[in-house]
């Protein structure tokens, strides 16, 4: 049973009652009355993240991966409480001092305030971020339209590419490693995307477990399916070097995951709106895919329009 | 380096751009602006709960251990995340239909709603509770004055015996043994006393380390000291029937933690108004001690007026 069904069988009823919490089927958790968006993640050492030689870089991690959930929403985050389990080694001296650094480069850069949180001992090191903004309104999931174009933002598979170096399953030089385990650990989320997104997107989610998986997501409740262009999925000058010198297809580093950038759907009319709000504020969007009738079945094609499969539809948490 | 110590060090400084974090040294975060109170908790097996061989009664103790931080700062618990790491046995069919029925039970006795959390897999099995409310204003911390009186709500000691009989360091018979559990696990918290107790508490905690521990917290910031008197501080008919039959000293039962009791103080003037609100909404409230000039040490007295010590100052979560 993976993770979204066990949500489903055993929760979804007792949130049921509180339509604020979207069916448990959302990001975050979004009470209208009280305009109040929260996102609660949890991360474990081996999981969501390799190990914690690296403290500095793995809190930066986490914090950005926990204010994509509301960045994604089209939601500023503003409030984050941090509850970490650990052990005596996890939270020595050193490594508090590096968190204690990392956390404060991160609020001055999102403009987010530590608001409390717990720690407690354990030999299993883990976090729970919960984070908190204000919004009006939301943009939600499976509200995609069909002949929607589907969008995403910034570069794919940056972080992907980074982990495999970080699991030395990849050689890179020193210049390329250190590019892309900044992005592993340091993905470019695109808080200048809040208050924006919610003027021209139909439905939106953060890609976390990767393209297609996260994309499934976001229409899982429609009657679409989806057709992408792999040639237009956005990838960094850097990962395309290597996939043409190692000849590595495209397809299997586009959708593993950790990117961080907000995938999202819109009515075709938008598509000069976006193209002048992108360009006005240096954001990158680009135009994948459309939205279509669930007759058809969901499929990437490449350059001859010849449907192509993907080794990995991205990473689920499995019990 | 004890957990407040740690906090201390390393965090506190995070949060004072954010004047809502009351300085990390409250049970909750409060936006005044936004009427935002939240509180985030974790709890571990082996530390904050036994085992989870009765999972429907340890997830009764967390949710309630929980949404106290809120009650005792007078604020109704509305919305609750709960984030839950595990292996495939504690996330077992049978457990999570458990955990599910529990929790609808609490939501229904408390008027709360699940509203999202997640699940990661882990060998140590840990929940951490988010739980958030709406008011105008709070009982904070640190606002005792001088010669106030001292309360605390409910009866003391007996989740502790509770706990004494889950370990197997007292024997009990089968109603006796029934009954502390049941305070171990379902703690009386006092939901009653919100939207009542900012009328008449200066200040306010709850009871989770222990009573002296918990006191000590809840005015560690004032040039303050309290006397206590033992024979004042409330107990239940079942414990007292233990302490007199086995000639256990009453000190030793009543500052062990666990209670989610409200422990608060409230100026002289008040004591009339806080007879009456308890007596009218049938909530106990017994009046302890009193606050004094830090020129006086803490103390707790007997029934000779004579200072005595307690055994176990309350539970510190060490590092």
């Amino acid at each position: 049973m993976n993770e979204f069904e066990l949500i489903k069988n055993y929760f979804q009823k007792l949130s049921k009652k509180s339509p604020s919490a979207l069916n448990l089927n959302d990001d975050v958790f979004f009470d209208k009355n009280n305009r109040l968006v929260v996102s609660v993640d949890t991360y474990t050492e081996g999981n969501h993240f390799i190990d914690f030689k690296k403290p500095d870089l793995v809190i930066k991690k986490i914090i950005r991966s926990s204010i994509s959930d509301l960045i994604c929403k089209g939601v500023k985050p503003k409030f984050y409480f941090i509850s970490g389990s650990g052990n005596k080694n996890s939270f020595s001296k050193t490594n508090l001092s590096k968190i204690s650094k990392s956390l404060n480069e991160e609020q001055n850069k999102y403009k987010i305030f530590l608001s409390g949180g717990d720690t407690v001992f354990s030999n299993k090191l883990s976090f729970t971020i919960t984070t908190i903004g204000f919004a009006h309104d939301i943009v939600y999931r499976n509200k995609a339209k069909i002949n929607d174009d589907i969008y995403v933002s910034g570069n794919l598979g940056d972080s992907y590419m980074g982990l495999l170096f970080l699991k030395k399953k990849i050689k890179l030089n020193n210049l390329l490693s250190k590019y892309f385990t900044n992005q592993y650990f340091m993905p470019n989320i695109q808080l200048k995307l809040t208050n924006k997104i919610i003027k021209f997107a139909n439905t939106s989610i953060d890609i976390s477990d990767g393209l297609l998986t996260d994309l499934d997501k976001m229409i899982n409740n429609q009657k679409l399916s989806y057709k992408l262009y792999l040639k237009d999925i956005p990838i960094s000058n850097n990962l395309k070097k290597i996939l043409d010198q190692r000849k590595l297809p495209k397809i299997n580093y586009i959708s593993n995951g950790d990117d961080y950038q907000v995938l999202f759907t819109a009515s075709k009319n938008k598509s000069r709106i976006i193209r002048k709000i992108a360009s006005n504020n240096g954001i990158k969007l680009t135009k994948i895919g459309i939205t279509q009738s669930i007759s058809k079945k969901s499929s990437i094609v490449d350059d001859k329009n010849m449907q192509i499969l993907a080794k990995n539809k991205g990473y689920f948490h499995k019990f």
